[in-house]
């Protein structure tokens, strides 16, 4: 019955990661897409004609949805929980807005990721940090909450077993991001064709600091971010979905391959309750040599789970191996999604909690 | 020396072929890029800074250049001579406008190409056409002249020496379009990976009428279009740039692959006089039998020379070939500049004429 | 249970097509693989270790198959039943030697496609050619069956429904094929990035002639091809699997795009039984006007489906639409086998008939 | 003249790097392409008939060359230089046996780099371990001199000047290989089409070896390699032409990145003469922040140039930046090639020499 479930609004829904925000939410067993907003230039089109104005033509989507009117961003929402896909630049003023007027904005914006009292979650990882949203109290009556970069997605879950059980000195990580990890960039397609990037604006920055900051400890100070340095190297490759990331790691403590492929594989996620868009298998370790690829692997747990593989000794470091993350899923789309389910099991949705919108209902 | 280049405005100036327009004007004998404009959202903006915004990083393009504020395309315009790069459905009131005002619009964009009085020229095959800006004046001081779309830009040049020949009696074309021929398209760079899209939206229908128009015939009711159909089909592949046709042509009169051969490289330009971005040979044919190759022949000519390939009997129709075109040079920034240049040659920039804006000279 | 399936043995097995037709064969439910073959200089070698040595790791072949040994091809079979996924150049003498020698060869090699009383079949188009093995029969004591080119398996299954509806006239194909398709070829990965290669060795006659074949009538003096004319333009593309084919067909009787969408759609395969291989739906009619692309489609029925897409009418001809096959499966390896399929339930196997081997069983 | 070139011989001609070195010779001022050699399949075939089978159809070979019947590699040869362009499985045996017949095999084959008394070398940097051929002659009459892996070859030259100016302790190396860089490779081209392997066979350890060999300092007792660890993680990438690594290091001196971009693009080659092979400038140093990219600049000076850019400081190590090699250039054919050059300079071509075989002259 579409009368049980929550009310949410999605905006930036005409973007790579709003679509796929949508499409996920089809078929959602808690939350139903009640309301959708675009910039500025679509507000007020039907959704499915301006999907179709950007040549998107093929969608899992339902006709009760296709035909949602987009309204703009700033504007009025009636679901109390918002979920957002805007563009970076968009999204700083425009959430902060809306936590002022009372919703949860679960976003997957880097606007907010590193404000002291905005928590920056991967529930399977740090859901503690939810806690922080007691410190946004003081601020506004709504509440922020973010979910990493999409490289970040996988590079912080790749860390978190062997930091936990070995501790971690330093870390370095080349990646190769795909295609659809690219926000709207002029002329991207061909300029990629046969070559490779080895430059992300901003995104080098963003992988170290907000590694830190999922691995770091909650405290009443707010986060301890991870002591140890990453550095990170990236690049935009030909690949359609899913980013590869090449990581070596100095450890604390002495660690073999096989110990650490043990840890990767033996994580116990810092989870009590399963989330509907939790993958079963948080990180799969495979055995064979030349493995994880993007094509082979990028859909395994629905997208949702980390592949590691390749996991041995480092000449320079202690470790090395390889990871892979769907950036669209893990790295975003389902990274929010499960935000907004984490938020839900801790009660933060409902009357007289932040998120209550004039459309919110428990 | 600068002063005794004519100003030109380009307008659309940070798309793809905005972006290639200026850089074709750094050098350019006649011309100088005196103004830009761009979107509304990027009006105000410093050239420069607006392409960093799209992820464009490397051009060729002088600080000049870079430096200038980009304006709002249907804005006040000093230059009598504007170029346009306008998306389609942005530029036809704006061309419009703009025409009423007195200036010159060449453009690039599809929104007039169609009009009974607005010429659809490639100089070196119906220059003739320009003719019919007389008709123009009965509606407006200024002017506007258009270039085909870019798969017609090298269909059309190499049907025309084969129609002069021999006559035409129908064509199918099927078209192998690059990733920088597509407008702003939503995800296209992750769609087309792996992959090959068989539509692209309104092409097929312009590829006919195009082509017509151009190989059609002045007279004085208007251009009578050439008689024979032309069967397209579109394609978008993992290209950066490039378009390749497949074509199959059906002859009035006999000719053997040998003769069309001939026919194609011994083509004359219907042009007296020479225009400094036209290539030295509109037309090359290549003996290979694996030619002409996207990577390897799309910058023949600097890009403006239309490569033709395994001329043959086709089993169905008469004769088949391979023909290549650079969609950003000889398909569109290329056009449009050549276009520029046969309206000067032509007289029609200056003083007393059309396209005499506030800051036209001679 | 093992016992109850029959022994085949498979030539060109460390091939892209003979690997496929391995792994199809691992859950096979009449057939078990029980020897395999490869080129002198892998013969004596362990299946997966001369898969190794050509860089294949992942492959979902059981130890039983990666352990066997693997023979020279025109070596001793115990197998009645052969496959062949041997190159062209070397399939003809070692095919026609092991026919002399009494087994059933069904191949995949285009070497003997055009013999006069060789079938060339297509299991739900022509099953009644396989009568032409009775004029094999004052040849050789065993057999030799083959299936159509890759292209030619989606050309002639979507032309058949066509064909036998409203009578084609005259065909064009232009097709867009995927990288798997290849056989060896010398640096082809680099020479396609970022390119077209608008020529292949022979495949556009084949394409021809051999969709002439399959869709010609059985007499009394072999196979009278369909007298219509076939005019094809091939290409290799950047794109994995999957080969696209854009078509135009002349009708003998009008018909309109609905109409032939439906003659495509409900087209009843000329095949009374079913086989393990065979797709429940031979032909897959898309509605979206962007389908069928290869990425998306090609795994459509296990990729034995042709999907097919656009039917709209051509300005030239009469009807164009897009056809997309799978070119490993339908156009390869799930070809062979279920042409061995057919020869099973014909009763083509066993003792006394053709393809008694001496491993053979019913 | 022609009577004034050294004649030489290619073995494995028929391969990617063999074309590359057939085509680099047809103009070279000292050398002429006067024998050449390709697997055992394709002995006694006719040059060019032996690449149209291999499906190379444009070649940048002249008909004399295109005319040379292919002989075995391991038969006779008359010119005292050969050259190898072989597999290193097959290069083994056949270049040692060479050697003892005396001849100077100049080979880009794996098999002998690791030998004791086989020199290294990229000639602007380690000429002097050319002193190595004395311990040869204790071994057989001819020599055999190599060139690093195509990955080396980049990494080593970026590393030597940091090396010498600042000392390094260990380095880390992702590197990004384009297609052309696989041996042969059975479906290749389409298991890396959307894709990236993160494994290529053998090729992290020879990275590390073989640029500790390079950088290494000649004693009495033969090469002690450099000491520091090279940690290498190797991935194919669907890329033409070009290897991209992301390098860190950690240096034994302090230094800024503004220093180390000075001691690159400073860098003296360690070698008096000119090579007609070797560019201009070994090393340039790019300042735009997206570059080096591989289909940007992998051509620069024709191929011999190593492209580095965004030397910055390195969180975890010191100093991190991008290279650029062109693999088949700098890293495979022109590499062989200066070799030879360093050879004959170097006085080991000619009468009495190492390399005097029958055709040899000075």
């Amino acid at each position: 019955m579409v009368g049980s479930r929550i009310d949410v609004g999605l905006m930036g829904a005409t973007g790579t990661v709003g679509l796929r925000l949508a499409e996920m939410l089809e078929a959602h067993p808690w939350f139903r897409l009640a309301e959708a907003g675009a910039s500025a230039g679509s507000a007020g089109r039907r959704f499915g004609d301006a999907l179709a104005d950007l040549g998107v033509e093929d969608t899992a989507l339902s006709d009760a949805v296709l035909d949602l009117e987009l309204r703009e961003p700033d504007g009025e929402w009636e679901a109390g929980l918002l979920l957002s896909a805007l563009p970076s630049d968009a999204a700083a003023p425009i959430e902060r807005g809306l936590a002022v007027r009372g919703h949860l904005v679960v976003s997957n914006a880097s606007s907010h990721r590193m404000d002291p009292d905005v928590p920056l979650i991967i529930p399977e990882i740090n859901p503690e940090h939810l806690e922080l949203l007691e410190r946004q109290r003081r601020r506004w009556p709504g509440a922020i909450v973010t979910n990493p970069n999409c490289s970040v997605a996988g590079l912080a879950v790749a860390l978190a077993p062997l930091h936990r059980a070995f501790g971690i000195e330093a870390a370095t990580a080349v990646t190769m991001q795909a295609l659809s990890g690219a926000g709207r960039s002029e002329g991207l397609a061909e300029r990629v064709e046969d070559n490779i990037l080895p430059y992300i604006p901003g995104e080098e920055e963003k992988i170290g600091l907000e590694a830190q900051k999922i691995l770091g400890v909650l405290t009443g100070e707010g986060i301890r971010p991870a002591a140890f340095p990453v550095s990170a190297q990236a690049h935009r490759v030909p690949v359609s979905h899913g980013h590869l990331l090449a990581v070596s790691v100095k450890l604390e403590r002495e660690a073999t391959p096989e110990e650490a492929a043990a840890a990767l594989s033996g994580f116990e996620p810092a989870l009590d309750v399963d989330l509907p868009s939790a993958s079963h298998r948080l990180i799969e370790v495979l055995d064979e040599r030349d493995r994880p690829q993007p094509r082979l692997d990028r859909d395994r747990g629905a997208g949702m789970t980390v592949s590691v593989g390749r996991v041995r000794r480092c000449e320079a470091l202690d470790l090395k191996f390889s990871a892979l993350v769907h950036n669209l899923v893990r790295g975003a789309a389902g990274a929010a999604l499960l935000n907004a389910e984490l938020c839900r099991v801790r009660g933060l949705l409902g009357v007289g909690g932040v998120g209550a919108g004039r459309g919110a209902a428990p």
